[in-house]
């Protein structure tokens, strides 16, 4: 355990919702205004309406360094200054309170640090949300960046999510230094899925330049993703219904059959 | 298609998020403002600060007649009042937007009534933040509840998903008429976990009456939760980090390592 002052102030991780303030909870808001310091990924805290942070401390560093970033809020925590560690989306999925914790228990900190977590609206939530009705069913989140999880885990993962009939969320689908994971992703689903089955394909969800593409598992295009994209695949029973995609709610009840 | 009047209002699908209205999105209260009609479950609308309800109209039922609920809300929308449904948590996670859908669908609606979803917090990220970080690597949603799903699919689904290593989130774990699935869920967990994998129990997240237990697969007590609970499976690397459930980011990456 390290040497520590005598009042450590909290560490708060804050999911900041999909990237418009309007989809950023007042508890978030809260959170922030409350803290001295705020550490994240640049284009994180360029969604933050700059008045929030106004006389605030920012760590701020590229996405490669969030060890880095996530120890630097530590650091400033244990001194004592309250701070906060913003991520888009919700703080806890593929997020930074996962990190944040490893840090405080590498370090012995976890019963002096206080440490806290606000939830936020997630990526998956924000894409469903454009695109319909698509996660009215079970399904699985599976993330295809290789950089701390062995590409044949990915796979396998993958494999047993579509083939167990989940919807497939699609995180980290594709970027420069690994292009065709993505094509990977949608071979995989062919395997397991009728050439109709939607794809929704979703990019800066609720942020300037928003692009939303609905179409089928035989007609998307994996160059269209990139790291600011989260795709979702359906499961055997989604439709699209007009200009939406629809997972029904069960097996039991048939389109078309009245209660 | 119906005889439709000259001008449908909007229905618009809204998730409340957990349950206190500090973890409500600002785009959330807005919709809400802007309907003159509410439907939801009563519990879901008592969520709802009640001066934010003042002179709209309500449409409430009990948790079954949500099919007659969402068909009275489309029929507020297509006789030209602003309806908003609503749900706790996001819209759209086992949850209302898919209904409202399929709902516009059989009676051709599609394209006559506008139809948006305002996505919310949902349940899994609520109890993720009460518990620490349990998911920062993939993980699969699964709902216990046989009213739509036949329980062998159910069954077949879960055990992909454990076996896959997926943490597993578990939706409706156990309720009067089935007592038995969230204790099947365990047992199944049993063969694909170690007796020390951390399972997170949260009831009421954010709520008055709020309960958070931290336990491991040895000690979990089916009988302590109920419908108003959400569970949470650790995967063969999540943990218990002093009072925090985690689970590390990757699997190329050991505990202790530092970059």
């Amino acid at each position: 355990m390290e040497d520590t002052p005598a009042s450590p102030a909290p560490l708060t991780v804050i999911g900041l919702g999909p990237g418009d303030a309007s989809l950023l909870t007042p508890e978030a808001r809260a959170a922030l205004e409350a803290c001295a310091c705020v550490a994240g990924y640049g284009l994180y805290l360029d969604l933050i309406p700059p008045e929030w942070l106004a006389g605030k401390r920012r760590i701020s560093s590229g996405m490669r360094q969030e060890r880095e970033r996530c120890a630097a809020a530590v650091d400033a925590a244990l001194a004592g200054e309250p701070t906060a560690l913003v991520s888009s989306g919700d703080a806890g999925i593929y997020a930074m309170a996962g990190l944040a914790l490893e840090i405080l228990e590498e370090r012995g900190l976890l019963e002096i640090v206080p440490f806290s977590v606000v939830p936020g609206v997630p990526a998956l939530c924000a894409a469903a949300a454009l695109l319909g009705a698509p996660l009215t069913h079970d399904f699985a989140c599976v993330s295809l960046s290789d950089l701390l999880t062995p590409l044949d885990r990915i796979r396998a993962r993958l494999s047993a999510a579509l083939e167990a009939d989940f919807v497939c969320v699609i995180y980290n689908p594709r970027s420069h230094g690994r292009p065709d994971h993505l094509g990977m992703a949608f071979d995989m689903a062919r395997k397991h899925r009728a050439p109709s089955c939607p794809v929704g394909m979703v990019r800066k969800a609720y942020r300037p330049g928003q692009e939303v593409i609905l179409t089928t598992l035989a007609e998307a295009d994996p160059r269209w993703a990139d790291m600011l994209s989260l795709v979702i695949i359906g499961n055997s029973e989604s439709r699209l219904a007009g200009p939406y995609m629809l997972t029904p709610r069960g097996y039991a009840r048939k389109p078309g059959k009245t209660a």
